[in-house]
């Protein structure tokens, strides 16, 4: 079988690795359709996937051919192909929102934090990257398959969407914000938004949202984006 | 004039990008033997950085070819080249300590987190990367050339030179510490340890030191190292 390279309009991804692939053949095997796996493959962990897939009804085959086409790191040594899904948020709790993310790796990384702190549910507003992308779901180490996601094309679409549900209180974390994430208290359901990791936040959203700055020394312009979740998730748990 | 390619028994390294060749000509020019710019570079910031090379003596020329050959990323136009050095630590102060960080994206997240929350100090246990690989000053945003870092072949040197200097209290990060980081009072000058992003620290830490988990749900097996530091230095700001 040729798996093609992954690309974002194809209806299915790629699992890459041998441990992602036994957190999803454990937590979500109804996603996959198919397993790959290499030869060079440690039997114990062959033995652990290949019976895995047997209780839950999933195909699978050694050829290594397949599975060094498809990764892009080396020592891969084992690949499920998954269905991509759409899913909706749960406008009764709390929400992360990333304007804008571009970076793939800080994209997984963010969600692995988001489901530590128990943050289940994350509105994507576009242009972004995608979600699905393998190197995302590498980098959240599997973590994406245990949130809900939404992806909208505007803060302003999320913002109908929400009115319609419940009311809410919008945080969004700027250099510049106006109350310090030491001194504040946040009234659930609420929607913590953060920006693009060049570019941050508009002013818009200063305007529109109570804006929150992370305090720290004015030595470095601005914290790495996961770091700043992290945080802001940490103080909030 | 040809660079050879960055290795680490080099005795100088690359500053790639104009941002951190900027931020490094306004902060350690001394540092810096000349400077490579490509004929691409805006011409308000090549004005901006051929000002700040005269102001400080530095030599600089425009050499596409050796930008081109020694940047990893495309759209680099402005190369600094700079001595490497060595320091070492204040011991009066507070400590941060990593053990085997083997991740160069992460090293430089972490170092620019922790100038972000004044820990000026980082100690680094070997096998380690090296703090001066273009990659971890690209990731640093420069933020390395504002701590002092020293290298230790071992805790047990770490801790001989330490015992020499001051008494200071060790607080090793573990997924099964024995105190919550939400809980316990920090005693200064104090040393927080850091494993590596795949293994952690050893059960030596948990024996000799005091270990502290950070509070988070089940659901995952660990934070991404550069979280996890931001989440404790935040806490501590």
């Amino acid at each position: 079988m040729k798996l093609k390279p992954y690309n974002k309009k194809l209806p299915v991804s790629y699992v890459l690795g041998v441990t992602t692939v036994l957190e999803i053949l454990s937590s979500k095997p109804k996603l996959i359709y198919t397993v790959f796996l290499s030869t060079k493959i440690d039997n114990s962990l062959a033995d652990k996937i290949i019976g895995l897939c047997k209780t839950h009804n999933v195909t699978f085959e050694f050829d290594n051919q397949t599975i060094e086409r498809s990764a892009y790191k080396e020592n891969t040594y084992a690949i499920a192909v998954i269905k991509k899904y759409n899913q909706n948020l749960d406008f009764n709790k709390n929400h992360l929102m990333l304007v804008n993310p571009s970076n793939m790796g800080n994209l997984g990384t963010i969600i692995r934090t988001c489901v530590a702190f128990d943050m289940k549910n994350i509105a994507i507003v576009r242009p972004a990257c995608d979600i699905f992308d393998p190197k995302v779901i590498s980098s959240s180490m599997g973590a994406i398959f245990n949130i809900n996601f939404e992806y909208f094309e505007s803060f302003d679409e999320y913002i109908d969407k929400s009115k319609s549900v419940s009311t809410r209180e919008f945080y969004s974390f700027m250099l510049n914000g106006e109350a310090s994430l030491k001194n504040l208290e946040f009234k659930s359901p609420f929607t913590l938004i953060f920006g693009n990791e060049g570019e941050g936040l508009d002013l818009k959203f200063k305007k529109e949202t109570k804006s929150v700055f992370i305090p720290h020394s004015k030595e470095v312009d601005s914290l790495n984006l996961a770091v700043a979740v992290g945080i802001v998730l940490a103080n909030l748990y």
